[in-house]
């Protein structure tokens, strides 16, 4: 039986990307309607993210479309770009009000655009909003700014659901939404039911949280919305292939999804500056492919009796050997 | 003008210390008295936080208020010790219930204790209430259990406060109350006035926040009851003498504190290993006092305008101005 | 064909506990005897690395003999107690030259235990030597304290072998011999024969090196003499299960020791604060043997090729293959 | 009696940059000739290292010579870009021999405009040669070629100083020349007397040294040809404003330097992405003059002394006498 488990990725994981020291970019920039052929090459995905504007100044919604649909693609989410460099000193916690209306009329345009398509969600991603220094900023004032920019867009468009991709840090050396209880904690505030989280693996993994706990917590909240994987060291938002340093924590982050009946899309959010990307989604949606059938393998009554007991060897042994098999 | 600051600390500052490799401890063993007694040589010291059952198992309660007496001091708060080996797999969350009642046994004689003191709060630190491994235990089970422990207590205790100390980990490789938007969003799903949180300046350092945030965000829900200070180098509980590390952001979060009109005690969290703990403790406070000079001289008008601009060479220049005044 | 390869461990993984807050330890204290008689139950292993003087004051070689043979196990190496109380300001770089030369008589004495046992090597580890705080040490004191200690040992027992196990900190908040490339530039200036590293996986995955890159290093330049394995979340020295978190960068690192041609005992260094011992050892032994299959299945001739091109997308492909085979 | 202590500073410091999100910059791209005359309004500067081929393909070494008169500005350094696209998968260990090639051609070059300029050396800062994945390199391979790449250029430039300028991390997950002691061991291998160091403060600090305690270790290896400070949240190389996080370290750094009478230039290796870059490097200036005078008030016969007791408490009562002076 072929895997009925739906895949998608940032359309971003077909781009090429600058940093700041290699400022010429580490490949020739890539037009949006190539990033989707790249996509379709994969093989395997179903939906797509999109940035908005869109990438390379893309302005034809009946040549994206075209591109989408002949690559068998969907849009899963809208993302506005809330952080160029208009937005460098913040989006919603912008100390200039004008700003903060730029922003907010940039992701009510996006809002627009996830109708058109038909998309799940708008995705907040404020990563400009935060400081950089101790003193630099009113706490208070900030937290507030966080949430009322996402709370008003929220409440003007009640027809649209909108997920917020917390990570604790880059471009901001602190971001507002900076883990999944802030960002409940927010969104509780807030107090609308039409914000959720998008919780990107990574972001959690290298936030020091666990992301299978991430993950119960938003459920238990009813607020994953959303989600995405990836791979890093533990420092730093590295976006590497999906399962290639923490399979386990990875297997664990699925099982906790299965284990609630959770049921949307696996998503990629991975940046492979300097490998091919068409392998680097077909290197990580083998591996998912991988721990779907070790989902299936994996004795999930034994594991909830081991669990029950917090037994750390007999329920690692029953990971391994699904995950693991020989 | 004297200083009418108060300062406090855990009178364990005055204990000696074992861990996993000295074994026979870093000095010999102290009986509760005489840390008192150490306690009250520092000199600026008003209150202390004692553990229950009391250090080296003494139990003459007249012999400590004695001592307390003679030193000049009184009890803030009591800690119950719910991490010793009994708890070593939980309190809150222990997988076997007798343990839990246990935990929860104990933490009533703490209130008591209180009680008899006249003290402010039970101070609750969990410290082995989370887990160690992936796959170790049901994230959604763990979180209920840890909230549905201090709920019960709370609750039965309607006229005692209970506060708790957030840490990321150690003992336990990752603690259930770990972060202070998390331990918020646990006291706000339990729905009673009287849990806050004691906020631990080093664990909110460690643990990716800034303090200053944190204790903003607490006092906005209104759950800052209590807070210490340490300092370490980010990555773990070192409990150095406050300020030798970080002073900047010691100093935003004393001057957090102070413009929320935040008026509790300013306690000692510290662990000197290897140091004279009476030096210690003095080396810490005197540094706090030069922090309460620095917060007189500071232009907050300033600060708030510099802040609302989130202009960080001025914030940092007025920080600068106050703390290294020359 | 069953595996050749030998299995080791130090003994304290089948010691409890105590840390600042389990004071009274994870569970009862053990003796050496029934220290060895746990090891012996794991079943796989051939070698022990004993701490000296003797855990629980054991004395009693005979005894201590008796219980190895009936065990069928031998003695690696002699780890010198250089850390505990009387050592807590420092082995080799101790203020005070009494206690230097009390370092040095210990570590003398473990020599003799060495040839005694017919072990391989006196295991150094100097967990006490190095600071704290800013500003505690001269830092060219300190190192030369540090090489001087170990140098002297080294050239008056040219027969025998020392080994230095770096870590990056704890107990000391900075270790003097803190990384493997340190640590070879100290063994490099001091210029003997006999003087070695044994790396143990954790400690360098959380000082952020590449265990394999560490282990190539030290191979390099002649110093791999010995090495061990565990776990850990990259933050800590959490001495957890071998490959429950890190199980490619652990193969990585067998990879590498067996492309070099290094034949070594492959020894565990855990602490199961609240697991089972023998379950413990059992576990990482069994992933261990995994790995070893691997290694088998694993072609290294393609790897070769792959990381020649530095094809991160073909090496993370071809060591799944291995790894995770089905 | 004015200082003497010369200023410099990294051009890039008065640039504009991009990240992988602000992908249009934090702001409008600057012209060589405006970073040097921002560079002068600063003030306090003498000299400034220049990335090569210069910014903005800037080619008239006439125009720049006189925009460097008209500042009173010299030329301390030259910066080969052997980290921009071309260099993307490495400069001295990239796998194409052809690229490699190229890094030594564009690093001999930049030798020919260090001689041009009387410059003091060629930096190499080869932030693309390493690692992302496990298993993705042979690290025996990639290290000697790291070693080969810079030796072969000391070697072909007797006349000239390369210094070295490591770093843990970024754009590379992992870099070769990683920490003080790695990079140490590889200049001692290559064995050239024209070869050094260049310390990053942050560098250090966030690879888990203690910038101090390298410093002392350059020096006491002869290497320790050039220093710049910043600092950061040690975890990232943030390069922020120097003290505004770690004052204390800060200064111990510059006590080390001090107290070896090691006399080359304080530089700034800032990156103010959302500050204005004279405010940025004025602040920073304005620090290390506090330090300068910290220093001349320090007592070193007494911060000697308790060093060598390696008496925390006193010793940082000294630094913080010197630094906090009321």
């Amino acid at each position: 039986m072929a895997s009925e488990q739906k895949y998608g990725a940032g359309i971003w994981h077909f781009a090429t990307y600058v940093d700041r020291y290699a400022t010429d970019g580490y490949g020739p920039a890539r037009s949006l309607i190539e990033m989707i052929d790249l996509a379709g090459e994969v093989g395997d995905l179903s939906v797509v993210d999109i940035n908005y504007p869109f990438p390379g100044g893309e302005t034809d919604f009946a040549a994206v479309e075209a591109a989408l649909k002949r690559n068998n693609l969907s849009v899963i989410g809208i993302t506005p770009e809330i952080y160029t460099r208009k937005f460098a000193r913040g989006a919603f916690t912008n100390p200039d009000p004008g700003i903060r209306r730029e922003a907010h009329a940039m992701v009510t345009e996006a809002a627009g655009v996830v109708r058109r398509f038909g998309a799940n969600y708008v995705k907040l991603w404020p990563g400009q909003d935060g400081w950089d220094y101790p003193f630099q900023v009113d706490h208070g004032d900030l937290w507030r700014m966080s949430m009322d920019g996402v709370g008003q867009l929220a409440s003007e468009n009640p027809d649209l659901k909108f997920v917020i991709e917390y990570k604790p840090r880059e471009p901001r050396n602190h971001m507002s939404f900076d883990s999944v209880a802030r960002t409940l904690l927010g969104i509780e505030k807030i107090g609308l039911p039409n914000i959720g989280i998008l919780l990107d693996f990574g972001h959690s993994l290298y936030g020091g949280e666990s992301p299978a706990d991430a993950a119960q917590l938003a459920i238990d909240h009813g607020r994953l919305f959303g989600m995405d994987v990836n791979d890093n060291l533990r420092g730093w938002d590295d976006d590497m292939i999906a399962g290639s340093v923490h399979p386990i924590e990875l297997f664990e982050f699925f099982y906790t999804l299965r284990k609630n009946k959770w049921e949307g899309v696996w998503q990629l959010d991975q940046f492979p500056f300097r490998e091919d990307c068409v392998g680097a989604a077909k290197s990580a949606i083998g591996f998912l492919k991988h721990i779907e059938k070790a989902l299936d393998r994996l004795d999930f009554d034994a594991m909830r009796a081991a669990q029950a007991k917090q037994d750390a060897v007999e329920t690692l042994r029953l990971a391994r050997e699904a995950l693991f098999a020989s």
